[in-house]
């Protein structure tokens, strides 16, 4: 299979921000451990990062026929982007929405995803291994 | 008259995402048809498409002292872009707000636009042809 | 085509009430151009106007099998009257909703319409012209 | 028993709007039905229906003293007529409230009814035969 | 002063329905003590009273250049009825709101008019004497 | 046809608790009615209550190819429990929501059921007659 | 008649603040003319006046078994002083609200009332002449 | 590793009802599978299943000192057990929210949970392959 | 005096969970505790708890007619359930809300309690001895 | 210890306004009750009373190092009075929120308290006794 | 320039109370600082401080004619005192609210001030440098 | 010091729009005043502007190691923006919110913040005297 990760806004500084929250590996580094996973079981993985919500819709119209799955962790994006929704809804390759922390055990305002209505699933809560999971559920 | 189109995020999908919703053409295809609706009646079209917010702001901004006048879909960011809205506050060249689709026949977060109340009214519900009364309503 | 322009409560002080917000012009002055604007396009349109949401109701019953299109602006009735909604969903004729002003940039409780989500599209905002681009969206 | 049943605004397009929702028979045919249920049991029943709200109310006004109770199917009125309510609180013959269809299963607004508080009791969901049980519950 | 007093939905039941509520006197009674009252004063007093919404907004557009003041008490309508909201704002006769019972000590509903904003004021609670001090406003 | 009225909890109090709502008889002699009633029609009813909601939701399903209806009295569940809808959407022997008092007359909270929107039908509001009317459902 | 006249926070500015709203008479003027409007009638009337919630509510308590009525303007207090209305209803004596201006045609926080419900009446919108209406609403 | 499998309130109805939204395997069926899955990497995993909730708390809290991890699919129950939720609170063993459809695409009712914000984690919308992935989260 | 203390869902953890909450002793310690201070006064005490709130109702319908007075620690069905609620209107022994945290400083959620309205008081904040001063209140 | 007793606004009308909500003792026998309870087990108390908001803040603020505990009953204050809620938390005295009458039962503006969050507990509806009951609360 | 400092309700505890918050100088310390600040800019302040509502309103009266500027921190006030948004309303001193803390990084009821829209503008977060930014604000 | 001043969507129409909100001098004249008024205290300061919320966050996230503190008006995504509050937490640079309007005083919609809680604090108001105000707050 050949999938595809994409981080939206802020996470390019995983790693170096609220390490408490999203652990001390760089995003660099969490990637290479996520095609290691994949590419144990035979699929290949590659990473779109972007701080702009238009590239982050981009990314998934460009996905449409070239990929059989996306995990997508749009960051802040997630509460309010109905562009990215949309994006969403605008392609047949299959979304999966990952978050690394427990988004329902911080603040109010993320407990409220704009995307899962347009996802098939979504996977919170378990760090790096989030993505893996989500990854996981397309080969499962 | 010289007037301006302007799409915002994912209309560059038209005619290739959910057809039920918005039809088989694409929008190069549209907005040739809405050239010759304009051409026929004297009044010359441009046109500009963007999935970032950013740009559309840009592209309202150039409008001054350019355009008589703007039709804009500005697809989902038409539900949350107060920066959109401020952009056409901020310029004095009239702007119609345009949906191809009937926004309040679908999810319930479409019915609210944060635009509607700094534009000069709205066409919606109309496909394509909601551009060209958008459009036409400048010269009537 | 065979159309029909349905107003509905205190349209008829139209012309001699809130002109700053209505133009000076009489709604038989109005009516009178839009039937202009349609002849011109080899179309017909009938006026009914009344004061009661009930007889509104009726004129949109009778519509069923003699008209190709209503133009409907419900007035202040737009803002609750479920009754019309399901009088328009009880024909098969497409309606589309008309306002004059732009509703959006008045009181709050104008913002809200019950009337749309049933409604084929919505034309708001260009003063008369709003009924002429409403009817010629039936014939374009 | 002497038994009055209302009907209120669009249910005279009964049997030719929305079959799938309201059957197929017109609102005579299945007054009709109910007069010979009621005769069976020796109780006469007569028919007012109107499309204005203001003629609903005085029909209620006008069954004080006139009926032993009354089947109120207000149609739309009973989202938003607080003019309804407050006629079946003037008068001191039982009203029982009907609806053809399970309103709770339809659209958001159909969940809300301002009348049943003033009503005796409510039935709902059994097409024509709503109004029987509800007539039958006057002389059970 | 040339005064007109109108009354709205289900108030024609005054002295039959509810005497809790409005006291024993019929509305025709009350209205020959708002006569007295202010023929008294050199004032002559006009009554309308209709249970069709449309035709209390008739009554308001029929007032503007014949008379120097309402007092209104439009019932229930005073609760959601925006079209004679849109009445009241049509005309540039001045209106007063009048309630005989206090509204706001009796069901949630009743604390809500979408009147007041447009009425030069209002009285309530007094039960026939809310009528007689409103029409006193205008001459005091 | 073999019909099975499910109480919820509290109902065993019926005829000890709160005698001004729900009346002095006790549910064993209601239910006895209630079985003559359906005798006389020539159907058979069984009868199950429980105070546990999980119980309850276990009748429901029990009852999926034994039963042809259930009219269902869920009690205090019947505003919070979306176990029992569930178990009701789960099924596929049509439910009858069944109120004995008018649920809508009293505390606020009791205006809300999320059981009618998966049920055929309710019928609030006639005492233990409401059982009955909701059986007769089955089979007029 | 033994009447008090009561006015609350920031009332003593009157004449001198927002004259646009509230005329350009000081409270005392205001007092002298409500006084006359008493006597003319037989009546006398006390005035009291503090910027202090806890002074008003003392004022009311100290008028019971002293004076037949109250007219009580609380200013900004109406719309949050739970003291005050506890007072009201700590009392007998009947107490009729006042506003000068039209308090639900200004900023949406005035349109909340906390008093009203526990006042006989209230009178607004009328300058100067809402307290002498709510006077004599004490002898009509 | 032994881990708990717990499910709640009519997942005993999976694989024969709603089968378009669960699938046609029966819970046995599935839970074998779920097994396997475990056994391969070397984990042992028990199940639980009752529809009452207070035996879903005390399953909880009877994993303490017994099991790793949790993965908890509450059914219904997810969406108003605030007992539930304390149950999670008070053992010390990691629990993962687990839904086989994507709650979130369904009823506005299902768009919250009361129990993520105690939860480690969640996945949902994978059918049975939500469990395998929430399983694997404790050894991942 | 005969007294009752029920305590429902999840308190059989008190000592093994949160014990920064709910302190260190066991709820058999506590109620040990308990039934001293209320021997010494000269009253007994019996205890009850349950984690099915079914179970909870059945206790308080059970009272009726055995008990002087009941302290009810509901636990998280404190925030829900209209079942307990109903079980407590249904008998005429006292209930007095108890519980041992401040439950207005935790969670938004736990502010919120269905039973106060139908209990006699409430007592909340003190531990242990929130159980003591509730029973207290039936002697003093 | 040492204990104080702050009753705040119109509860100086203890024994003369609402007999029925409050009983027949004035404050002052209240007030003696409450010492001779204090007094038996060893405890000191002081009163204070004050109908202005700021000055039941200076009582507290002037509690500091002086009393070992305060039961405050608010009255209306409790509502809304964000004034006393921090004047409470700027001290480190352990304040108990006290009410005679049982406030959830009564209207619905009652329910919500701005001081719980910090005070350490509550009584509430056992009259009188809710004071002692508060102290107790100390020394237990 | 004569500038006036106002700090209402619980300030006089700074330096005392809560002193994460507030910092542990005194609101005298505070002051000398202040008044040195404007001293060196050639400007003199003073100062009021009150717990009583009403008494804040009464120095912002006095301030009219007296004063440039007022720096007002109402303390809790703030968030209700509409009282003090109207004593604002009515002089032409303009006024600027202050903050020693973040106070949307508090509670959530922090969040709303009813009094920033009548005042020129805010500073918040700073301290007790917050004074001295907003007096500044008067001459920069 | 070494201080950043970052200006959002819409700011580069400053002086060219609106100038009755935001006056009439350009953004880059405003920069040279801001900078001359750093200067004179010994402070450098940099100017950032973008329309693209991204480069905004990629602004925030480069300030890092290089500046001491960030003066930052964010135009409108001061009211939706999450990416960009999450930005300001990623980075340990202190921000201080700046708006050169008195917010509060415009649209409902302009309340709002989502920035503020993560914000140092927040100086509105003053014109282009906010953004002095805001970074002499770092050196203060």
């Amino acid at each position: 299979m050949k999938l595809l990760v994409i981080n939206g806004v802020n996470l390019g500084m995983t790693g170096r921000r609220e390490k408490g929250v999203y652990g001390a590996q760089t995003l660099d580094e969490i990637n290479e451990e996520i095609r290691a996973f994949c590419a144990e079981k035979g699929h290949t993985v590659d990473f779109f990062r972007s701080d702009l919500e238009g590239e982050v819709c981009r990314a998934i119209h460009g996905a449409q026929g070239k990929y059989d799955g996306i995990a997508l962790n749009a960051g802040a994006f997630t509460h309010y982007s109905y562009a990215i929704r949309d994006a969403i809804a605008s392609v047949s390759v299959p979304v999966v929405e990952v978050h690394m922390s427990n988004v329902h055990a911080r603040e109010e305002f993320r407990k409220k995803s704009v995307l899962t209505e347009v996802c098939r699933g979504e996977v919170l809560g378990f760090g790096k291994n989030s993505y893996k999971l989500a990854l996981e559920s397309f080969w499962l």
